[in-house]
C-alpha cells in the first residue's frame, strides 16, 4: 500500500491552508460550496481519509454526539443472543396469525427519534454515535459512549441518575421524553402529554357530545401514562363532568393485555360511550375485541389512542390519536446540545414539544376514507 | 473542577493493571463479571470517563463500526431543513385523511437494520456510529464516518463505487441489500428476493389453484423489483403457466401511485384472479381502491405484497407478504465486518439471507383473525 496521504497533502494539492481543509471536514456549512467541492475532489483524488481519533485529540473535541436508548427489546445478556442467522437457508412459508407486530413500537419510536437527531446533527455538521443501554453492564456502555462524544442525548429513565450526573460533569447532557422534574439537573426535552390528551378529550366532549368517557391506562409506573390521565381529567373537569380518581382499567401498553381487558369489559356488559386509551396499542387491542364482538366503533363506542403509530392508520376504522413528535424530539435534543456546547453557562431548561391530535374515524369523525383519496377539501367536518 | 481521574487512578483504586481496566471497557465479554463489577464501581466512584479519542490512537483502532444509509427522506440540502420546532406551542387538532403514513417505510427499514447492527455490535463489545449520505456533500459525510471507525457497513447504492473502493483500501467494507454483482469487490449481504417471490407465487398457484396472476412492479430501475419479478416468472414457468415478459403494471413502490394504477385497472374492467405486488405499499394502495369499489379480496382477487410492514398486518384483510429479515441483515453485516477485521485475507463473499412468506387472509388463507387470539393450533389450513 502506498504512503497514506495526510491533510497536508490535501491542502498542498488545492493550494489552501490545512485549516480550510479541516473546516470543510468539520464545519462544511461555514465553507463556500466551491471551496468544499475543490477540497472534496482533492480528497477523492489523493485517497485521503481523515483520522477521527487524531482529529479528536488535536481539536479537544470529536465532532460527534451520542444518543443513548433503553433496551425495549428486553435483551440484556450478550450470551442470550444467538449468533446471526447463516445465509443460504431455504425460504420458510408460515401461516401468520398476526399476534405480534413485526416491529416493536418502542423500536419504531427510537428509530424516529434517532432519525431526527441524525438530521439535525447532519444539518449542523456533526456525526452521531448510538448505543443501547442493556443489562448489568449498561453503565459501562453509556460511559464508553460518553467518552467518545462532545455531548449526549439520552432517553428518560435509560441511565441511572448517578451515572448521568457523572457524565454531565464532563460533557453536555440532554434528557429526552419522560416527566419534567422540579430542579431537573439536566436539560430536558419532553412531549406535551397532558395537553394532547386534554385536547383530544375535549374534542370528544365538545364536538361529539359524549359524556360517558372511560380512560384505559398503561403501566402504573409510567410518567407518560400519569400525564395523559391528568390531561383526561382536566378536560372532564373543564366540561363539568364527573372526574374519576383512577383509570377505569389499566393495562401495560401492549395490544395483548388490552385484548384481555376488553374481553373482561365486554363480559361485564357495561360499555361506556367512549374509551380513551393511553396509547395506540391499547386502543388497537380494544378494537380487535370490539370488532370480534360486533360492537360498532364509533357508533356504539368511540375509541382513541395516543402515539400515532402506522398501525392505527390502517386499522378499521382508522384510529383517532395524538401524534408524538418523535423526529422533532430528536432534533430538539441535538439543537439543545449544540446550544449548550456553544454556551455552557446556559441555565438548565425543560421544554415541552407540541403534539398533534389526529382526528380519524374511530372517534366519530368522518374524514374521507383513505380509499378515495382527494384534496383536503374532500374532508367532511366531524360528525356531531 | 477537580483533576480529571485517569485509567491509572482506576487501576490503582481496584488494585488491578491498567490492561485489565482497559479490557473491561473494550472487551467486557472477556472479563469475569466480578472483575467487571469492581472496575465499574471504581469508575463510578472516581468519576473516570474514558477518552475514546486517546484510546483510539493508542490501540490503532476505535472499537467503533460505521453504518451508512441513503437519504430516503429526500432531504439533501442542509439549508432546506427548517430549524427545530420551538417548544411550548399549542396543541394542534387536525382531521387526518391518512394519505401518508407517519413513518416512511424506508426509514422503518433502516431503523430495523440499524437495530440489528447495534445488537450484534453490542453482543461483541463494539460501538456504532451512523450517518445518512445526503446530497452533494455525501461523499464527505461517508469519508468522515470511515475515518472514525474500524469497519463500515453501507446500504447498497448509497455511496458511489469509487468512494467505497477508496474507503475499502483502509478498512473492511460490507454492502447490505441490493443485487449481487459478478466480481463484487466487497463483501455483500443480501436478501433472497427471487426465492421469496417464487415461493409466494407457487403458494398462490399450488395451494389456491390460481392460474390468472398479474405482477405489479415497482420502480423499473430497482434491482429488488427485478429480482422479485424473476421469482414470479420462475414460479409460473415451473407450473407450466404462461410467463409474461414484463409486469402487468408498474408503479414506484408508493401507496399513492398504486391507487392510481388500481383505479386504471378497475376502469379497464379486466381484473386478474391474483395481484402479486412488488412491495406492501403497492398492495395496500390496490387494497384501498378494490375495497372502495366493492371488490372482494381475496374472494374475487387474491392480493399479496412484499416486505412485511406492520400496516399490512392491520389491513383488512391482513396482507399476505414476504418478510424481509431486516434485523438479521444488520446483524449479519456486523458479523461479516468482525470476521474480516479478524482475518483480512478472507475471500470476498456474497451471501443471501433467507426470507419468510407470511400467509394471511388476503391470499385466501384463513388464519384465525387477530381479534380472537389463540395458539397456533387455532389456525385453519389454506382455503383451496
Amino acid at each position: 500500500m502506498p504512503k497514506t496521504p495526510t491533510v497536508y497533502d490535501v491542502a498542498r494539492h488545492v493550494g489552501m491552508s490545512t485549516a480550510t481543509v479541516s473546516r470543510v471536514l468539520r464545519r462544511p456549512e461555514d465553507v463556500r460550496p466551491e471551496t468544499r467541492a475543490l477540497v472534496h475532489a482533492a480528497i477523492q483524488e489523493l485517497g485521503y481519509v481523515p483520522s477521527g481519533a487524531a482529529r479528536g485529540l488535536a481539536a479537544r473535541q470529536t465532532g460527534v454526539l451520542g444518543l443513548c436508548f433503553p433496551d425495549v427489546d428486553g435483551i440484556d445478556d450478550p450470551a442470550s443472543v444467538p449468533a446471526p442467522v447463516p445465509a443460504g437457508q431455504a425460504v420458510e412459508v408460515v401461516v401468520d396469525t398476526g399476534q405480534a407486530p413485526d416491529v416493536h413500537p418502542g423500536n419504531l419510536y427510537m428509530g424516529e427519534v434517532m432519525r431526527g437527531a441524525e438530521l439535525e446533527a447532519w444539518r449542523t455538521g456533526l456525526a452521531v454515535m448510538i448505543a443501547v443501554a442493556r443489562g448489568p453492564a449498561s453503565a459501562a456502555t453509556v460511559s464508553d459512549l460518553a467518552g467518545r462524544v462532545d455531548g449526549l442525548a439520552v432517553l428518560s429513565a435509560t441511565v441511572p441518575d448517578d451515572v448521568l450526573a457523572h457524565i454531565a460533569r464532563r460533557i453536555p447532557v440532554v434528557v429526552m421524553a419522560g416527566p419534567g422534574i422540579d430542579g431537573d439537573p439536566h436539560d430536558h426535552i419532553s412531549v406535551d402529554n397532558a395537553a394532547g390528551m386534554r385536547a383530544l378529550t375535549t374534542h370528544l366532549v365538545a364536538d361529539h357530545g359524549l359524556r360517558d368517557l372511560a380512560f384505559v391506562g398503561g403501566s402504573a409506573d409510567s410518567p407518560d401514562d400519569a400525564e395523559r390521565f391528568l390531561g383526561f381529567r382536566a378536560a372532564l373537569a373543564e366540561a363539568g363532568l364527573p372526574v374519576p380518581d383512577a383509570p377505569a382499567a389499566r393495562g401495560d401498553f401492549t395490544r395483548t393485555t388490552a385484548r384481555t381487558l376488553a374481553r373482561r369489559l365486554l363480559a361485564a356488559g357495561d360499555l361506556p360511550r367512549a374509551l380513551v386509551c393511553s396509547n395506540d396499542q391499547t386502543a388497537l387491542g380494544f378494537l380487535d375485541e370490539l370488532a370480534a364482538a360486533g360492537v360498532d366503533v364509533p357508533g356504539r363506542v368511540a375509541l382513541t389512542g395516543f402515539d400515532g403509530i402506522d398501525a392505527g392508520l390502517t386499522a378499521s376504522p382508522p384510529l383517532t390519536t395524538v401524534r408524538q413528535p418523535m423526529v422533532e424530539l430528536g432534533r430538539a435534543a441535538v439543537d439543545r446540545l449544540r446550544r449548550r456546547m456553544a454556551d455552557p453557562s446556559l441555565p438548565t431548561a425543560t421544554m415541552n414539544l407540541p403534539v398533534r391530535v389526529l382526528l380519524r374515524r374511530s372517534c366519530g369523525c368522518a374524514p374521507t376514507a383513505r380509499a378515495t383519496p382527494g384534496p383536503a377539501a374532500a374532508v367532511a367536518p366531524p360528525a356531531g
